[in-house]
């Protein structure tokens, strides 16, 4: 039960952010954001037909990331402690990154993609279609994240 | 860089499904479809939060797929081989499993939630709240998928 699950990357990510805090928090307003997907030769079967798809989720190491944390401040309300489930930090006792991101061209050896907030050298999990169909149809409520990203929207310019 | 990288579960998921082959294509159109998800003690104060919630994602090792198939034949339309990366086929290269579910209640030792699509006894990796706001604002457009999902539209009676 308490195993430890393995996985191999399937490629790297090279993106313009060095260190975590250079990552946008909110990607999706920062399309120039771009970067290269580089997939290993063994699995580049598996990109078969990504072609058309505008875009896609990509499963990722936080590599940066240090674990362990159960309760974080999050930048949003840096002011209250909140758990780390309730949260989007990358700090988490399985530091695994999931990411939609746009996908601009598929090439023999990978992707490009923008709307990114990974760091560069990301190692590569997997890779699946994004498929806002699969999401709910009910009202989604956000709990404590409601009010700051009310606060977010209001701010904001883009 | 291939390196494997490990995780320890967090968790483990109770489902209504034995076998793969059990669970549900299309989750949301299961409300009945209940899990537990049980959190292992020492990652109880992550849960903090969680309340408020409707819905989150589950990250989780989808345990009896076998791996390395870098081409499926998708059940939406399993007459063609696609790569796996353009599915969300369950027998890939690192088996990871992520779902939107409806959370219903947040007790001490884990959560309730429904629209499960999971088999029982799921090592669960990580929770994440669910938040529609980070999606991407663009159309989306699906690849191969959009042909079958329409036909599937077309065909459901729910």
């Amino acid at each position: 039960m308490d195993k430890e699950i393995c996985f191999k990357p399937i490629g790297i990510i090279h993106s313009p952010y060095r260190r975590p805090e250079d990552a946008p928090r909110r990607p999706r307003s920062f399309p120039a954001a771009k970067a290269t997907v580089k997939v290993f030769t063994r699995y580049r079967a598996g990109m078969r037909d990504l072609q058309g798809f505008s875009h896609v989720l990509l499963v990722y190491h936080l590599h940066l990331s240090r674990r362990g944390n159960l309760v974080c401040r999050p930048f949003l309300d840096p002011k209250r402690r909140r758990g780390v489930f309730a949260t989007r930090s990358p700090r988490r006792p399985n530091p695994i990154g999931i990411s939609v991101v746009r996908l601009l061209k598929v090439r023999r050896d990978g992707l490009e993609v923008s709307h990114v907030d990974m760091v560069d050298g990301s190692p590569l999990l997997d890779i699946k279609p994004y498929i806002p169909e699969t999401g709910p149809r009910e009202r989604v409520k956000l709990g404590w994240l409601e009010k700051e990203l009310r606060k977010l929207e209001a701010d904001r310019d883009d």
